[in-house]
């Protein structure tokens, strides 16, 4: 075997896991996944797109489907989403995480967490689990989809930043402030196509969890995702979990190098917290010190940690917090709280005034926990985007849970190192309560096919989408303007988002705000084409804006340019994007003129060129489609692409 | 002093309180209230007609607010109610149970409740509190306001029904299944006019809370309150709650009668359970035993004591729910979660799969816990109402904590007494954790004078209300057939509920599904008058339907006859209810006819007759009201007359 480069951790993860490309920044590459992460807000629509691929058992080694954002049943439409995944978990070979069994990233790590694998998630977060050496990324539902089809994930090969962390970390400052120190430098979008690899002799005075703190928020970086080595600390965690068998080591080789270095001294850090509105607005808690608060928060994914609990509740032990204060404790497994209840650290939060939540994402997904109005919220949390407590104008600051603590007991934004005692440290335990009842193992192939899925009155089947057929003729139903955001195409809120496992009923929303007649006008017309400008369908990557346009018959979108993850989204679902060679067409297209498109197979195949007819005269479009999305579009989108191959 | 007829409880109680009348079962009597119970979801609107009345303390022994209702935080406007309460409790000089503490109750009971009181709370079940031998009964928050503010409270005498318990109650068969067996002999109106004494050997074998059990659900039978006397047990009780002082006996009279009597052998008594959709449908749990449920909940304040906790705890140590049920683990009050907590009775719940919630109403009152569509409840609440859990056509159960902890386990329903254990037999704790912190206490009259009531955006102070002139031109705006319902009146429901402190914002929603141009008209129109048929305002007793068509301008209604509670709350809010001596008239006067009435108040002052001009002929009309409501009318209702009488 020839002597090969030495690798760091996220080459070695790749490397082992490439099955197309080359590992150059900036071009394709394809790997393998092993473990698929999903989550109730996005696991319906995975779980109907498995449904409508014909997919019988998932080809990962390990897909795990939690529930644990839509906690709050008000009525119907959650308690059935959960029925639903369970039995959607049975049929298809996943593991099913039951309600309040806690926040999936904490869950997955203690369960099913091991060094060396990949994982695919529909959870932004997802880059979590690189805690234990993992390569975890978060994508889009149909992508996880697929993969837990059994197909690689393509992405651009990202630089690998390496942070080397050393000294230790000052009594009062935690792994949060390591990666809000990394936010302070470097802002929301200092990750964006880098995966960052934390190094160096920092790392062995961090725990497991300490690392899962600092890979979770990675991805408010942009960062494609974080990465840990696998040491003796993750073979402890693990046998800790009684796991032990699941580690493996994980290094970089000697003399590995980075596309960017980095360091952080972590004996120089301090109290951190990224005020309002933004996890970038990064500055000292001394700077912000003495302003009041309504709201101290711990927990969630940014904190689930065993000593996020336990630090505060040494902290607050024969205290009361502020009389002003809402004192809200957010548990992030069942576990977690079971170790903490048989700890004793259960109950001097509770007598300190905690407002004790089942385990969950809760308020950190706007799901509960709103602050009142104009009033601070300090949170342990990962995002502090505006109006995400619920809230509008609201003021989220995060911060560690050191501080979310001194704070609460102050009434004002506190440096914790004001706090008049000794600092908790807090070892991670070696012998938590390991309880995998509320776990749900997959059924054996043979019971599974027997399982048919729950579906309430709000759960319907996809669509079936028709494939391309050769010739088109197609109304312009719709003319809009550059930078048309999915939001204007298909918007979220409280309106809409109880539909989103309902393909026919979220598409009575499409466009609504943009133009209330559209709806009427494609009911009535059935295919039809759009005309956007510049930009078309930025913003939140979300499927329903390609799927529900294209239930009510979109066949093609014509636009000056796209937004790329909106025309993937759109290619995926069966519906054409050209843009046009001539801009200035744009305009020249009317709504109701009709267009029509002749010999579309041999067209798309023949290379980027195409032509439609319209009022008389010959439109020169352009389309930037692969072979293999070309075939895509034939079959009718990529769910009937998958299920015809069979 | 001469010697009396021998008295029962309940006669005792209120002969210690009479302010006016005589105790004759169905003669109107006044007594006065030492104490006052409010929670978050009709506190707010006690708050501000505080305000509006100039009321600068209450009056009252003790007044208790909580925040137990509105928990969910999705936005801004329940946090900020909680501020609101806050504040005007400082300023009133109300305890402040802050949100989290738990359930109004549960925490009245622990920390305020005291024998020989009478009690006053705008909340239903506020006769809960009859187990430690108070007088305590639910009324509408404008009467518990004018409470606070030191007026007596009027009621008709009801009967007293003194039911004797004899014997003790079996292995696995608990308090709930005592207020079952009433509800199963008597359905829910069985208590109507009705006070209900527990009586008799049968009272000594029940803890203080196993009575609040019983008390609470009185309220299903429809009674005016149930009380317990006051004996060794309740003496025990106190002390533990380290409240001794607050004791005194309260027994009925050798000898003393009741109106009604009835016997309840307790050892007699098995497993029953209310089926679906009343508290009255009940049956033994045998009957439906084998049905497969969902959800398995304890909790609410049908079921708050330590034993209805600590029984499940016991029976589900070492095991596991059923993978279908959701296990919902409310808890009663702070204190009592950390009392669970201390003696190891929490963890077990949490291991078996419980889903802790937040101390406080939760899924009782529709908050959260909503079950799956067509699929069974379990619930130890004190009602199932359809739809009141949140999902249309649900099915949920009524029982009591070994029924639905059995049940939880066996994924069926289950008689607790197929159980293959011993029964767990748990005592009321003589050290239960005291944890006053979350409770504030009313500030000093001199510093409360200075607090400024914190309103968010949502909260507004009620509008002024304009005195009856003694000329009125009112057109009619509309006219409306028998038995509209306060509820057609002034909708509840997701969309109208979060302005319950906003009577301009509220107002937009009066009349709006049965004639949406309504709102319209008053707004171009002002003073104006509706015309409606028999039973009109039949219904629930919301407050609202009066006072926010009164904002829109209404001065009159003209209807055939009138329920009793909303005719009530007409004058309580300065709208004129007059009835018509031809009932034919009511047809006669169609929409926009303008109804003249002159001389008004030396009129109303006459008697019971009064005429209007209409459209050239003279209509002969009818009120009801007592010359002390007539001076209510002319101050514009009774907000004003209080602020008048200063």
């Amino acid at each position: 075997m020839a002597a090969s480069k030495p690798r760091n951790v996220a080459q070695k993860l790749i490397a082992g896991h490439l099955v197309s490309g080359e590992m150059r920044p900036g071009d394709e590459i394809g790997i393998r996944i092993d473990q698929t992460l999903t989550q109730d807000a996005t696991g319906t629509m995975v779980m109907l797109e498995l449904e409508a691929m014909g997919v019988d058992r998932v080809q990962t080694e390990l897909s795990a489907q939690y529930v644990d954002h839509n906690l709050i049943q008000e009525d119907f439409k959650n308690p059935d989403d959960h029925l639903f995944l369970q039995s959607a978990c049975q049929r298809f070979g996943i593991w099913f995480s039951r309600p309040g069994n806690g926040i999936s990233h904490a869950v997955h790590q203690e369960r099913f967490g091991a060094p060396g694998r990949t994982m695919l998630g529909s959870d932004s977060h997802t880059p979590a689990a690189g805690a234990l050496g993992m390569l975890a990324i978060g994508a889009g539902g149909l992508e996880v989809a697929l993969a837990m089809a059994g197909e690689p994930f393509y992405l651009k090969m990202p630089e690998i930043w390496g942070v080397k962390l050393s000294g230790e970390l000052p009594d009062w400052v935690s792994a949060k402030d390591v990666v809000l120190e990394m936010l302070r430098r470097h802002d929301v979008k200092g990750g964006v196509g880098r995966i960052i690899e934390y190094c160096g002799p920092g790392v062995d005075s961090l725990s497991a969890m300490d690392r899962h703190v600092i890979a979770n928020m990675g991805a408010e970086l942009g960062a494609t995702t974080t990465v840990f080595p696998s040491d003796g600390e993750t073979r402890r965690y693990l046998r800790a979990q009684q796991r032990e068998d699941a580690w493996s080591e994980l290094r970089a080789d000697e003399g590995a190098a980075y596309d960017i270095d980095e360091h952080i001294d972590l004996s120089a850090l301090e109290p951190l917290i990224a005020r309002p509105s933004s996890p970038g607005n990064v500055v000292a808690v001394r700077e912000v010190a003495g302003e009041p608060l309504y709201q101290a928060y711990i927990g969630s994914s940014a904190n689930p940690g065993y000593r996020d609990f336990a630090v505060p509740a040494k902290m607050v032990d024969g205290r009361v917090v502020d009389p002003q204060v809402s004192f809200d404790v957010n548990p992030s497994s069942r576990a977690m709280l079971e170790t903490l209840t048989r700890d004793g650290l259960l109950a001097p939060l509770i007598h300190a005034g905690a407002r004790l939540h089942q385990a969950g994402c809760n308020g950190c997904i706007g799901m509960g926990q709103a602050p009142a109005t104009g009033r601070n919220s300090l949170r342990t949390t990962p995002r502090n985007f505006p109006g995400r407590s619920g809230t509008p104008e609201d003021a989220v600051f995060l911060c560690s849970p050191e501080t979310a603590t001194a704070s609460a007991l102050a009434g004002v934004i506190t440096d914790p190192r004001d706090m008049d005692m000794a600092y908790p440290r807090v070892a991670d335990p070696d012998d938590p309560v390991v309880n995998e009842a509320m776990l749900q193992a997959p059924l054996t192939p043979e019971i599974a096919r027997q399982v048919e899925l729950i579906k309430g009155p709000n759960i319907a089947s996809l669509p079936e989408i028709e494939g391309l057929p050769d010739a088109l003729e197609l109304p312009v139903l719709l003319t809009v303007g550059d930078n048309v955001s999915t939001d204007e195409i298909m918007r979220a809120g409280a309106e809409v988002l109880p539909f989103r496992s309902n393909i026919p009923e979220i598409a009575n929303f499409v466009y609504d705000q943009v133009d209330a007649e559209y709806l009427a006008r494609a009911q009535a017309t059935g295919d039809h084409a759009i005309v956007g400008g510049d930009n078309y369908g930025q913003g939140s990557s979300r499927e329903h804006a390609a799927l529900a346009p294209r239930y009510l018959g979109l066949r093609a979108v014509l636009a000056k340019s796209f937004a790329r993850i909106h025309w993937q989204n759109l290619v995926n679902f069966g519906v054409l994007p050209l843009t046009f060679a001539d801009p200035a067409d744009a305009e020249a297209l009317p709504r109701d003129s009709v267009i029509g498109l002749e010999g579309l197979h041999q067209a798309l195949a023949a290379g980027p060129e195409i032509s439609a007819q319209c009022d008389g005269r010959t439109l020169r479009l352009k389309h930037a489609l692969s072979e293999r999305q070309v075939a895509l579009l034939r079959a009718g989108g990529l769910i009937n692409w998958m299920r015809e191959r069979g």
